[in-house]
């Protein structure tokens, strides 16, 4: 098969990978059908983060069973499964304290970008659909549960969203739009998205953004300010990684308020004291889209949610080179990748 | 009257001070029962934190209304109040949020340690007892939640203490001794004091310690990892300020669990990325005592807590640098100041 390879900054190939097998007893391997470039890929992309040679891209998939090991019982050949990008086993401590992408057994996938794709700890992994394959229509939703919609879902959910509450998303990458999708399905009142990007403003209003903001650091904090009786909002969504972003939200929350991160900082550093005085609650980390995706599978199967529509670029997978160019030059917000008979 | 300046580092002087009296129609003045060195003035004792000339000391008081302000109606004169060391309105958007340290009219009290003190602010900061003066033997408890116990209740609050769960209290100063005392009233199962010094880790266990930790830093995280099955701690509560404090808190945390920090951060920086992977919620700041005031006062007057305890060097107001001399070289916990005829 031939699969995503990052050489170094901007520089991936489409190029021959062996094709997975099992390998352990616990492994799935899995006929996708459909992946993506996500913002974390970016990183690297962008020289912003060392790889170490070669390496094969690739975390968000969803797609058919084809072969599962000796030891899986739960997920079986032909069905359709949604999986994380981080794998669980989804029955130790952290699992159960509902942490799965802190699972003792974690492996953070890599390798999606191609049209086979091997899962280690399948059964604590995969959630298959209930009624096998879905329609065509609703497979780029289920990719987006995979990570963006998950890892959306999770920075609402740490920064305590609530019925009625005041809502900020700092950042509109595919992961803070559905962050405020997420927050709208918790009833948020108000949800104010800062982009300075008018299709994604756009595609903000469409999952339920109340008000833009298009001014960044301590010009956004102050309109926010504004929007907020001088006081900040009740819950606001990191969803960049940058320290603009972070001290962005930070400043843009309530004394007692609460503040979710859910990109990997990268050179981000919090100064204790600052902290302190302003008083928020903070939680992040890798999202533990495990917990959330059965019933964000079941959101998207009866059609109550679209997180697809985040994918505003469909390629053939032997074109991932122009998905990541895409991304990199927000010509696209995410780019959809169909391996078909790459 | 006379009442204790700090002058630079280990001279605390007990000199002549102007009486305070009424300046804002808000305030009230108070002739204290009782006062006490915090933990907190060590660290401008200690010339680690600067001060900008001679600065009058304190910010723990009880005591009888001696006067009010012509705005004042529901504090009256010859009650019994106790107070938070922040002054709130009580009445903005952070109090009625439960932030009342975070008031939009917050003022750091300072110069309790004194016979007479000016509240401003004294309907919103001010707590009377309901059945007038206490009795002589509970004054220091009620002494105690004007900072320390009311600091140690959300430090419990804060790590989202509950019922059955394991606790963590790092710091075994006054605030993190009645941290101890309030997981238990909380109900956690397990709470793990770490202290080496004995006095200390009997008076832990008297509150509700169940473990004691004598080891620090990386080997303190280890001693917890075993006592936890490997996994950490459902919440733990940082109540020293320093960047082996916050390490050894957030090191010994669960994946997905809570670490509260309720004194201010000295020197004190966060790894973004570092902090993202630990997967734990970060809360605190100047505890907002006046929202648990009522309920501590409850305890407090009930006999279902004794707070005072931590008091383990009783002095005359006169006798204050001997009080602060007592707490640097740790003989003492925590020093109360009669004011009697200073």
């Amino acid at each position: 098969m031939r699969g995503a390879v990052l050489y170094g900054p901007r520089d991936i190939r489409f190029e021959d990978r062996e094709t997975p097998k099992i390998v352990d007893p616990g492994d799935a391997v899995l006929r996708l059908a459909a992946t993506c470039v996500c913002g974390s890929d970016l990183w690297p992309y962008r020289g912003l983060q060392q790889i170490d040679g070669p390496t094969p891209m690739g975390h968000e998939y969803c797609g058919f069973v084809e072969e599962v090991g000796s030891a899986v019982k739960s997920v079986k050949p032909g069905q359709f499964v949604v999986g994380s990008f981080a794998t669980s086993d989804n029955t130790c401590p952290n699992c159960q304290y509902g942490y799965q992408s802190s699972c003792i057994h974690r492996e953070f996938m890599l390798r999606a970008q191609a049209p086979f794709l091997r899962v280690p700890l399948a059964e604590g992994t995969l959630v298959p659909t209930p009624d096998g394959a879905p329609p065509d229509d609703i497979v780029p939703s289920l990719l987006a549960a995979s990570d963006v919609l998950g890892t959306g879902w999770f920075a609402a959910d740490a920064a305590n969203v609530k019925p009625g509450g005041t809502v900020v998303v700092v950042g509109d990458g595919a992961v803070g739009l559905l962050g405020v999708l997420s927050a709208r399905q918790m009833g948020a009142e108000r949800i104010i998205a800062m982009s300075r990007n008018e299709a994604r403003q756009r595609l903000a209003r469409e999952f339920g953004a109340t008000d833009i903001v298009a001014e960044r650091g301590e010009d956004g904090v102050s309109r926010i300010r504004d929007l907020t009786n001088g006081i900040g909002a009740d819950s606001v969504l990191e969803c960049v990684g940058t320290q603009e972003s972070m001290m962005q939200a930070i400043h843009a929350t309530r004394p007692g308020g609460f503040v979710s991160y859910v990109g990997v900082p990268h050179d981000v550093t919090l100064d204790g004291a600052k902290l302190f005085f302003t008083h928020v609650h903070l939680h992040g980390g890798p999202a533990p889209v495990r917990r959330y995706l059965p019933n964000l599978i079941e959101l998207i199967l009866n059609r109550n949610i679209d997180p697809g529509k985040v994918f505003d670029l469909v390629l053939p997978l032997e074109q991932v080179a122009e998905g990541y160019r895409a991304m990199d030059d927000r010509r696209a917000i995410k780019a959809l990748l169909l391996p078909q008979a790459a």
